[in-house]
């Protein structure tokens, strides 16, 4: 590994501690290299607060003239509450900046580094770039599209079963598995599950990590069926969101609504439209989504190529059952060529249970 | 690792490289060193020919005197076609033997170790012996409860189906992946599907390995509804059984005798008696079956406690569908904690499949 790639590795480390605590702001983390010491280094902490590069500069003090400066992400252009980063950096007379990426929005991709060139100062970019986008897979996507980066997540046994044929599932995997699972609530800015889920469980959707931030969560309930009682309407535990069709009992809206809970109506005429949930996700400026659903939920956002990243925790044990519920339920294909791809598929231990990250491919919108 | 293990363990390759050769006997290899120079590596073959010792002593000649043998499992004390070989070695003059592992039958083990100690060579058993048993498997359970050591193979999609909803199944695995369980096919002495997979499919479960040997095939077949002209009735590439119930068609089972199929009738009233089935094998001296049936096959013997090893074959893709079948059917459990755990399972890649090694443990049988 050059030494690029060294001090580069390491303000990924630093970016990527922040995982969770910088939304709607992307992950960065900057190091500061004078002489072969580094002089400086930072990571954006939270939205709202300085960037990275500032932090840096900060610990840097004079120790930046004539430094190097390696950062995740292109130093911004744009005026914020410290001014655009690459001004600052021309500024502490910065000679050189690596950076793994440019700005992932094309509208702004390079004019960070124009204000850098136009300083003379020298600037490389794509070094660890694969490592840099894939952390901030969340923002990529929130950023070009304004919608929010939805991850499918799954507990089942190895043949596929989330439930025994009596509906019966606590608990499939191992306490670690499950303590997994709260990270990746921390990591999400809201949680979505089915009436179904409300209704058989009960469930807080809370994180237990200590500290952690407790997503948005969010109910596709089609009749307004949610009791009063639920624990998501009760512990005020985080903000409460239930998605419905276009005709619904009012009176149970206004009494949802007088607990506190946001009601939507979508467009849908049998059921919530999910199109539209997450529509008004993206519009909230909600940039991540957890998808907690069972077998029909998943099945309904797969079904509409609105899944990104699939996390799936497999135990192993064998439950099986010809009427137990799968992770992956709905009506179903015909021809198994018409399966869903999972790309960059990645399998680990976690307790005793192995746990799949992939990305799906759909065909039929590539066609 | 010390010196008797590096010898141990390239006894160990030569028994491992004669998998699906020696049935029923066990794979044995053998090294023999004198004065930290090998000069006598040997293998058993084939059930009828030399044990692994003889061999390796008819290469090492006169330097087997005063050597060290290292063999995979204890030397025979019984009558063969080459006499006992723990004799052979004590009048080779061997000096030292090491053992991998004891005979697993307990009525034998020790008895090989004793003909040497008595004739004043040093012994030591125990060096690799995880190894040793585990290559051993089936002959281990063959050879102690004279049944058929029973492995499931399954391929499926991350989410448990082995089928669309419609039935459509090829391909769910590579290329890599099939062509692997050609190797399994090869390995095993009998392989066992359900008269669905015959009408369905019509296959011919022949393995594809080149001169690899083709499985005894089996088929539970209830109603003998099996058609005369399916392939495995007509291409005589291996012997044919057909289990099937009580009371049958006697028309029909004449018909296919006469065509060379071996048709035998269990004690089940409504269908085929599996336990009668692996009953029968292990008379016929059938010391591994191949599951390769659809998921109500599984979900018979796995409910039976008949199966001692699961293949699984995993597909990176999702399928999905309520209807669509998942390897693992039948009536199901009530509650998660009843699943059927599979210990020492490990995980790796074949193609661009997940491949699963498990081995299951049947809890209600240890109560």
């Amino acid at each position: 590994m050059t030494n690029d790639k060294q001090y580069m590795k390491l303000a990924l480390e630093n970016a990527k501690a922040m995982k969770g605590q910088t939304d709607p702001n992307p992950l960065v983390g900057a190091v500061i290299v004078n002489h072969n010491r580094i002089v400086g280094v930072g990571t954006h902490l939270k939205a709202g607060e300085p960037h990275a590069e500032i932090h840096a500069l900060q610990m840097a003090g004079n120790n930046a003239k004539g430094a190097t400066v390696y950062v995740t992400l292109e130093p911004c252009s744009h005026q914020g509450r410290t001014g655009p980063c690459a001004r600052a950096l021309v500024e502490a007379g910065i000679q050189r900046v690596v950076i793994a990426t440019l700005d992932p929005n094309p509208l702004v991709a390079g004019t960070g580094v124009k204000i850098l060139q136009d300083a003379g100062i020298e600037v490389e970019v794509g070094v660890l770039e694969e490592e840099s986008i894939s952390m901030n897979e969340v923002f990529n996507k929130f950023i070009t599209q304004k919608l929010p980066f939805i991850t499918m997540k799954a507990a089942s046994t190895l043949d596929g079963k989330v439930a025994t044929k009596t509906n019966h599932s606590k608990w499939i995997t191992s306490e670690e598995a499950r303590e997994d699972v709260h990270h990746l609530r921390n990591e999400h800015a809201a949680i979505l599950v089915g009436i179904q889920t409300i209704l058989h469980d009960n469930p807080a959707l809370t994180t237990r990590i200590p500290n952690g931030r407790n997503p948005i969560r969010i109910v596709l309930d089609s009749n307004l069926r949610i009791p009063l009682d639920s624990q998501l309407i009760q512990d005020q535990q985080a903000h409460t969101m239930i998605f419905t069709k276009e005709e619904v009992d009012l009176k149970k809206k206004e009494k949802l609504e007088s607990l506190g809970v946001e009601v939507v109506i979508t467009s849908g005429k049998e059921q919530t439209d999910i199109q539209d949930v997450v529509n008004h996700l993206g519009n909230q400026q909600i940039s991540s989504l957890l998808l907690e659903g069972g077998g029909n939920i998943h099945a309904s956002f797969l079904a509409a190529g609105l899944v990104d990243k699939i996390v799936l925790y497999m135990a192993p044990k064998l439950s099986g059952g010809k009427d137990a519920p799968t992770f992956f339920e709905g009506t179903g294909i015909e021809w198994m060529e018409d399966s869903i791809d999972l790309i960059n598929l990645s399998v680990d231990q976690i307790g005793s249970d192995f746990r799949f990250i992939g990305y799906p491919v759909f065909k039929e919108l590539n066609d």
